[in-house]
């Protein structure tokens, strides 16, 4: 019996939101894709699949991988990162099958796959075994500043992306000094991170969007945000220092 | 006699290189564009304007706007900021006209329109007098990390984007305590950024990538990169903490 050629795993950024967003490559390997991959909060339908409704092959095999936990358990508690650290393993087991099999599998990532991607667990755990490709998509931040019409970096800026979940001192000590900022996983740290654009006198500048290029997006000044917990999918934006230098 | 309804802007993201990281949304505004416009250094034909072959209607008219100057003054000499001053607005007046005549016109942009992106500064001159659409674009840095299979920002990093022209003491206090980092602009910077990096301890983790996602693309440890000018299209990557947290 002669051995069977490995399946590969496309590793697909499906961008923002907007289904339009999808690049020519991505769209072209979920068409041929006999098993396609996501991750999705359980209960929910899946924010990457649901940007590729319409463009899964018929016969394709959907492997549905649902979060075991998101905000009920504190992200530094030990049974948080054994649950994550299952899933994944779980998840990568059940894609190395269908590779096993010389089957290719097309993973789903909201974004870009490498910028802060759980597919990123996925590609450790699988990428001495199997071929791999990355198709870089549209980053969540460049549909926001895009949906609020707001030029982000120019010249010779710094930008600095930072999560909000960071203590304050940090948060004050990373953004001192960066011309641009994108923060993100607001939640229920919208006042902490108003609290240090305001001592940094950045907080006039600042822009809230929600929703950015989906439908319902919001693009707000910070100032008329009231405090309180942030959806998902929000993020605000500084943009640096503007005009020809 | 009626009054003529104005063009609209379109401003198109064109993606890292690879033409097939266009967007669906950018090939459908371009194929139907009564008018098309990029800049190009004066004697090449065009980063944008390449990534766009074959998806120009014949029937377009072509704006080409040469950049003026790009190497030969330094970016700080006043001469410089005047004489691309002085391009940009060319530029807009020339977009404009074809607006006033009811004419779309799809300006192209490599990478992303608002991530240090020359179009920004045609935004400014024309967004109070004309209809505009951004349509986000992959980043050229995405397009890198996807092209040196590098997960880049993990959990709750920090990613800062730098530029190499920064002087060292700028580069060390903006790289200081960030989990991820991506060095643009090197040019002649590299020696520069390899000493900064290896000050902070983070030299034997960091990538050199020189045109990802295009013809003849280049991926290699920064240890084995010389120093010495660095090509344009060339960045230097720094991937955050690993493993899910």
């Amino acid at each position: 019996m002669s051995e069977r050629a490995l399946g590969t795993l496309f590793t697909l950024g499906m961008g923002p939101g907007d289904p339009e967003l999808l690049t020519l490559k991505a769209v072209r390997i979920l068409g041929a894709a006999p098993v396609v991959a996501y991750f999705a909060k359980a209960g929910q339908r899946g924010h990457a699949r649901s940007i590729a409704e319409g463009r899964i092959p018929a016969a394709a095999e959907e492997l549905r991988f649902d979060y075991p936990v998101t905000v009920e358990i504190p992200h530094g508690d030990g049974r948080y990162i054994d649950a994550m650290a299952a899933c994944y393993a779980a998840a990568a087991d059940a894609i190395a099958r269908r590779l096993e099999r010389g089957l290719d599998v097309a993973l789903l990532c909201e974004g870009d796959p490498f910028f802060y991607g759980s597919s990123m667990y996925l590609f450790d755990r699988l990428r001495e075994r199997f071929p791999m490709e990355i198709v870089p998509g549209v980053l969540g931040m460049s549909g926001c500043w895009a949906e609020a019409r707001l030029p982000m970096t120019h010249g010779d800026d710094v930008l600095a992306v930072v999560p909000g979940t960071m203590t304050e001192a940090a948060l004050q000590e990373a953004l001192l000094g960066v011309d641009a900022a994108v923060i993100m996983k607001l939640g229920r740290n919208l006042a902490k991170v108003r609290a240090v654009l305001t001592a940094l006198g950045r907080a006039d500048r600042a822009i809230y969007v929600e929703r950015g290029t989906m439908a319902g997006s919001r693009v707000l000044p910070l100032a008329e945000i009231a405090d309180g917990a942030a959806p998902y999918f929000s993020m605000i934006l500084v943009p640096g220092r503007q005009g020809p230098r």
